[in-house]
């Protein structure tokens, strides 16, 4: 395929396939993506048994594997100790024995999960006699760029295969050995399978032009999903052709309610700020409504400062707040606190500032809940409940791919569901259209 | 906001937001956008009642202004005459005061829809107590990129005010009188309801610029949908950061199995040819099956050239195919022709050159249906029906504002809630997650 072929479609090559007269990682890339396609048009077949009994195998590879992959880790951090990497990272990167139990665990979990694939979204019999159905149908070639953790390797590859998609994968040059040994593990138990081991594939971390050969392979990878910190995200949103869901960028709110019950306000905020503060869904910004601002600050401050969070504000004894603390992720013992002047103060400030993940109200006043909930812009909004709440294990899907908080395809906890797209067919007897 | 914000978030403050001291165009588009979404929050919250209250009046208004509406054509059309467009596109840019009416009708036909907003898709009390529900909402703010007919002006108007969603309309510069008049009486009957007119805009069509700037307004703009040709789908979907629906690129096949019906097969191959062939779901290739070629060959062959249409393929008296043949969307009389060896063939075939948009097999044999449909990798399969049925209206939505050829967020004919995102909703009584 020479590139002023016309070919514009999305079934195998795409516009700009590169067959390795260019850029060669660029090359790399499209192949890994070509064999890819092949093999997702194999998983797209396969029965739900089919898929469950490569899941349980690949588990069972895995833990096989554990020495190999504890190998193979150790050199990841002890490359990782020489760069001077600092503990909190290292420790997200480590795997041990028992950890390596958890992902193959993790794999057993997805085979017991409800296949997405087949499900009938919608059906009709037309006026003429057509039958409609409207079909699950996997996405096909999925793109997942991630940093650090090498268990999002095997999670990504589960929750792909059971949805019947294959994964390109682009973790970080951090995890490197740890990656590959895990791919490879995922890799030979397909084939022992008899299943395509393209299925999965580790693209090159050596530099950071593979992320951006997959993002661009527009027709070649149906969907890149990054997971990361906000740098990564927002690089890929931005560069890539190929549809992305952006995932997990959360400056979320909690919003003390003139009729709040105060104990429940402080119990809210505590839980929202300090469960994980490292994790999206953590309370970034705390508005406090001007109402009972008297009896409610002192409370929620003390609480606060009692569990060591540093608040960021416009009182005496707060670091002073600028414009840019009201939209920063903190993912740390940081929250920004406001004094709002009523509700709609408040979700005006939500809307101007929130990324759309989670936003709470901590309300006894029905008619304030709801017009919170219609009103405030963003994939969960919580009404007397923490904002920790929105995770996909929470809301029952058994496992997550990323927390969307864009608006189109998926928003929220993405599930199994997510990963998959949908195709009509219509049977008929011979039906024509009259002009 | 300076170039310089950290804010990286969706609701009304884009990353490179314009305040004018940059290119007046893009910031003419950005200051559009922001008063789209100001528009976009209150329409969100209006009922069904008041949404279609809105749309009869505008239908009245329509109506009402014929006389200008049809005076700005004229002169749309004196233009094009002027620069000699040929009389196929001056047709399509023409208005009557039927056509006028029609354009009414079209949003009394809308009125008369569901209404998709506040639908509840999923919902669930976790064991914890917590009653989580994902609600349908509108999206916010919807560019529509298009060509030439003014009426999709009006109908993209109905279609987002129905479903809760301002409309950024880029028109093409042959219609922009006409463009512009309808628009203008569609602002002043919304300002006559008390509702926002920036609901509805028209952005310059002076130049290319303004779609650029428009369908890279990422954060201010949710969504783009092209309407038109692949040309301008494809620049459209290379180009933008703000995430795209791609629409109506169809090479569409028609394949003749070996077990097929043979007059029911030329029935369906002429229909799905010639019925409308300048529209996307009209077929390109007829593929025919060499088990019965022998008969089916002649009899496709004369059926065609009985109707002028002019086969291209590899048998004497037809015009030569070439590579290129395979991919092209003839959009007129012509066809590909192809012999294909068996039901594998014909699929990699149709995997290999199709667009993903609509694709049909001609067959008496359950297990050949049941391959192709299951195989084929597109967003309608046809078993025995004409590939003209992939239709919003004859898939029973009452209207349709395209069809998507890509895989997220929408395939196929798209509805009123494929215009719509979904929101979680979640009541607690103080719920807190534990660590």
């Amino acid at each position: 395929m020479t590139a002023v072929s016309k070919t514009v479609e999305t079934n195998g090559t795409a516009k700009g396939d590169d067959d390795g007269r260019g850029d060669p990682a660029r090359a790399a890339v499209h192949e890994a993506a070509r064999n890819a396609r092949v093999a997702s048009r194999i998983l797209a077949q396969l029965t739900t048994a089919q898929k469950n009994a490569a899941l349980h195998a690949a588990a069972d590879a895995v833990l096989a594997a554990t020495d190999a992959v504890l190998a193979a880790n150790a050199l990841d951090i002890e490359a990782a100790k020489a760069t001077g990497t600092e503990e909190s990272l290292l420790d997200r990167l480590r795997l041990t024995a028992d950890r390596v139990g958890g992902i193959a665990a993790g794999l057993r979990q997805v085979a017991g999960l409800a296949d997405p694939v087949g499900e009938v979204v919608l059906g009709a019999t037309l006026p003429n006699g057509l039958e409609i159905r409207q079909v699950r149908v996997p996405l096909g070639v999925i793109g997942m760029v991630y940093e650090a953790r090498p268990n999002v390797t095997v999670d990504a590859f589960g929750l792909a295969l059971k949805s019947g998609n294959a994964a390109l994968l682009r973790g970080s040059s951090s995890a490197v050995h740890s990656n590959a040994a895990l791919v490879e593990v995922l890799r030979t138990s397909l084939a022992a399978q008899d299943l395509p081991a393209d299925a999965v594939q580790l693209l090159s971390s050596e530099d950071r032009s593979s992320v951006t050969h997959l993002i661009q392979a527009r027709g070649l990878v149906d969907v890149v999903i990054p997971r990361g910190g906000a740098g990564l995200i927002n690089a890929v949103v931005r560069d890539a052709t190929v549809p992305t869901i952006e995932t997990g960028v959360g400056n979320c709110h909690v919003y003390v309610h003139a009729a709040a019950d105060l104990p429940m306000a402080v119990k809210i905020v505590l839980n929202s700020k300090t469960r994980r503060p490292s994790v999206c869904n953590t309370a970034e910004t705390v508005l406090i409504d001007k109402a009972i601002a008297e009896t409610a600050l002192p409370a929620v401050t003390q609480a606060l400062q009692s569990q060591g969070v540093i608040i960021h504000g416009d009182l005496p004894g707060q670091v002073p707040a600028t414009e840019a603390d009201w939209a920063e992720e903190y993912l740390s013992l940081d929250v920004a606190l406001k004094v709002v002047d009523g509700i709609d103060d408040a979700i005006d400030h939500i809307n101007r500032y929130g990324t759309g993940h989670t936003e709470a109200i901590v309300t006894a006043d029905l008619a304030a809940a709801r017009e919170f909930t219609a009103r405030v812009d963003a994939a969960a909004v919580m009404v007397n409940a923490s904002t920790a709440f929105t995770d996909g294990e929470q809301f029952g899907f058994g496992a997550e791919i990323g927390i969307s908080t864009q608006k189109l395809h998926a928003r929220g906890p993405m599930g199994l569901p997510e990963l998959t797209s949908t195709k009509w067919t219509v049977w008929g007897d011979g039906h024509t259209r009259p002009v």
